[in-house]
């Protein structure tokens, strides 16, 4: 049995879902995942023992994420609920108008069965029931979701949870299913039923599947989010001020998820002789990385590292959490020492001068994030401008790390950062899996009820180029 | 000299005005686009001789497409300057959330330079000023034209009106530019400069410049409208009521612009024994169409389509307007009658009864529209189901000629009729020349003025989860 074949049934009963999934209600939808939220939750203690287990991310992280995954998963519902996402538009006939205007009327419709792709640092956030599976969920498309191979045991307990508080909840048979194994990856890409893809990954393996998707007889949609430096921009009166703290502050970041953050600061500028630089400590041991092969890619990219002219140790040791620098004549000589992302407890510090800094940020790629630190004093508006085109999210005076799901929320960027000009976190995550259908001169009764005259989901409308909100929204 | 050295000068130019091109507020974009259409109108005549010389277009049609092209620039100003389109979002820092939430601003931002590619149907409308440099402009992308061969007078024409209209309005130099030649289109969409391309073409053409978007080492956004059958379905009762005034609708919008619209109707459901097939007519000579090689493309369509079994001349002659029509047997059986676009006057009628329409509904691809017309006694309900999964507008008792320029229309759909989620016409067109950037935690005098707190621009913007409408806009 090929795995195509081996797919099919999964797939066959997302395709037989999708109908009825996009025709519930956003608050039938809001609450299938208020049901798989509980269900969670209810299971905490066991399911943080086998995440734990198998990822060795600690219990204190561990019950944290799954707070945020299904407080994510709660926050799509309401998402749902509110409408916005439904971008409805409602242009009313006008026969005095050369030529006259028909009655048209837009809304997103949900796109069909999406492929997630689960993560390995996120076994909560970024996988089963993780961010891309909610906003799909939220919006009416079917979920088939890929497990990460770091995490079988986990996956396999979310995913059964999830489909028994699915179907106690009324959602249709096959709104979710999960499938295993490096193979199956492939084949859901290139599946007739895939209507899109969302991935969080390497750069490498996320290529790989967006080049299956755009190849396609019938290209889809394929949002990856692959590989980010996140670049750390501290300027030198910012230095002087509070090196020592930003010191402390880099290696919590760096360190923190054992480094196997999308948004660990990769690489920080500091001016020469910078305080940062003699005040940064990071000590001991590697803890255990998620996988052998993600720790034996850190391996590897350390020595990589190391062996470019001009890096050297700074603290820590090349075999655990470590510390690198170079002089900016030596990154701009060997550029992809700023662009290659090793994942895992490492940062390089680039000590600038002179027009160095500018130098060396024009030889970035596409990044999540980046972040200045800066007092009044500093040159922080033409340093900012240099990072905006190359991110998603610039940040003022903190740090990367932490990715708050909110409304205003951003997480992509340029190329490498992600594939689609489109969000992995946040409300606007939804978008992805949706696309505009205009109804013309259609009779109220054959409209979806978001479209209908007398908006009977009482969500925000635009209506004759006026936003036109319900009471409750109104004043 | 190589296509792309040749294309360099250009590109630069282009990149070099996209930070001005960005930063310049939308009110001052909207005066650009404005000053660009009233040039154009001042050289209303001179530009509709030098079209109809090159297309044969007719003045009246060309006269009115002009018109529809220069109310097109000042539609995307206005939707620039109501400021909906940046969807600005801010949550502000909610210390007491569980982790802390920051102070995050999303909005978008202009991609950077865009490649358009120019279609031959609309030689104003999809052209050199149209929707789609229209749209890019008014969102602060510098636009790079690629011409297209079938109006290369009045493409330079249009260049030049353009070109010096913006210099004269104070637009950055470089922020509109033109090339010229087949070998310019793959360089265009290859130029690292570029940062997202629209195209309006056929789907073999289009097909093969998204395979170079997307294998770029840095892929980038391909928004191209290809082929489009636009699927008509007559139902009995309708048929029966007024299937003569049907034919004659059906007529006219066949061979309207003499059927080189990307809307034409090119496959017609009728019942078995229809007023619509007994009542049709057309006659007349093949009018020049707009290439020999469209032309050329239009007569090897019509014999493939003939020599398919099955396939009868109902009226009109093979070697110029001509109705065809199949029983449904013949199309399920070959289903390439329903998935192949014929450009040029040509209708292919489908003749159903029983599950046949059903049948042959399931064996159709993506189109841009999709028609039904029904009397209260038809099924209406059933097929508008199974025909809106296909298309990007679903039309009710009318023809799909003519697409409005309108905040709700949508002009794309799935594949082959579109690559993107996107349109081409209509307000959410710029929606393809944008990125999301958040700006976490950064000190008011560094946002950009649509996410500074006091709201300089008095644009809509959602705040803390709210919709916050300016005073000009509320109530």
């Amino acid at each position: 049995m090929s795995v195509i074949e081996d797919i099919d049934p999964v797939m066959a009963a997302a395709a037989a879902a999708a109908p009825a999934a996009g025709a519930a209600t956003p608050a039938t939808r809001a609450g299938w995942l208020d049901a798989v939220a509980k269900a969670l939750d209810a299971c905490a203690d066991e399911l943080v023992g086998i995440a734990d287990r198998e990822t060795r991310l600690g219990g204190a992280r561990l019950s944290g994420e799954l707070v945020r995954t299904t407080n994510q998963l709660r926050f799509f519902g309401r998402i749902a609920v509110e409408g916005s996402y439904l971008e409805v538009c409602i242009d009313h006939a006008d026969p005095a108008a050369v030529p006259p205007r028909p009655d048209l009327r837009r809304m997103l419709r949900p796109l069909g069965p999406v492929a997630v792709f689960a993560a390995s640092n996120f076994p909560f956030a970024f996988s089963v029931a993780g961010g891309d599976t909610a906003s799909a969920l939220a919006v009416g498309c079917p979920v088939v979701v890929k497990a990460h191979p770091g995490h079988p045991e986990l996956s396999r307990r979310v995913a059964g949870i999830m489909a028994a508080a699915l179907a106690d909840a009324g959602a249709p048979d096959g709104v979710f299913g999960m499938v295993e194994g490096f193979e199956s990856g492939p084949a859901l890409v290139t599946h007739p039923t895939t209507s899109a893809v969302a991935f969080t990954g390497s750069t490498a393996g996320g290529r790989a599947l967006f080049d299956l998707a755009v190849g396609r007889p019938d290209p889809i949609p394929f949002h990856g989010e692959l590989g980010s430096i996140n670049p750390v921009v501290v300027l030198s009166a910012a230095d002087a001020a509070r090196g020592g703290e930003l010191a402390d502050g880099l290696a919590a970041s760096m360190l923190s998820g054992v480094g196997q953050f999308c948004t660990k600061p990769g690489v920080v500028f500091v001016p020469r002789r910078s305080k940062v630089e003699s005040s940064i400590r990071v000590t001991g041991p590697l803890p255990t990385m998620l996988t052998p092969a993600i720790q034996a890619a850190f391996e590897r990219g350390i020595a990589d590292l190391i062996s470019t002219p001009g890096v050297e140790v700074i603290c820590g040791d090349p075999g655990g959490p470590v510390v690198l620098a170079a002089d900016d004549v030596a990154v701009i000589r060997h550029p992809a020492l700023l662009r290659t992302e090793v994942f895992g407890p490492v940062t390089l510090l680039v000590r600038y001068s002179g027009e160095g800094l500018s130098e060396a940020l024009r030889l970035l790629e596409g990044s999540l994030t980046a972040t200045v630190h800066a007092e009044p004093s500093d040159p922080v508006e033409a340093v900012s401008a240099q990072l905006e085109p190359l991110v998603g999210r610039l940040l003022f005076d903190g740090w990367p790390t932490g990715v708050a799901v909110a409304w205003s929320q951003h997480h992509g960027g340029p190329w490498p950062a992600s594939t689609s000009q489109f969000t992995s976190v946040g409300a606007t995550a939804v978008r992805r899996f949706l696309r505009p259908v205009v109804y013309q001169s259609a009779p109220d009764a054959l409209l979806p009820p978001a479209l209908r005259e007398h908006n009977p989901w009482g969500i925000p409308r635009r209506v004759d180029g006026r936003i036109d909100l319900p009471p409750r929204m109104a004043g």
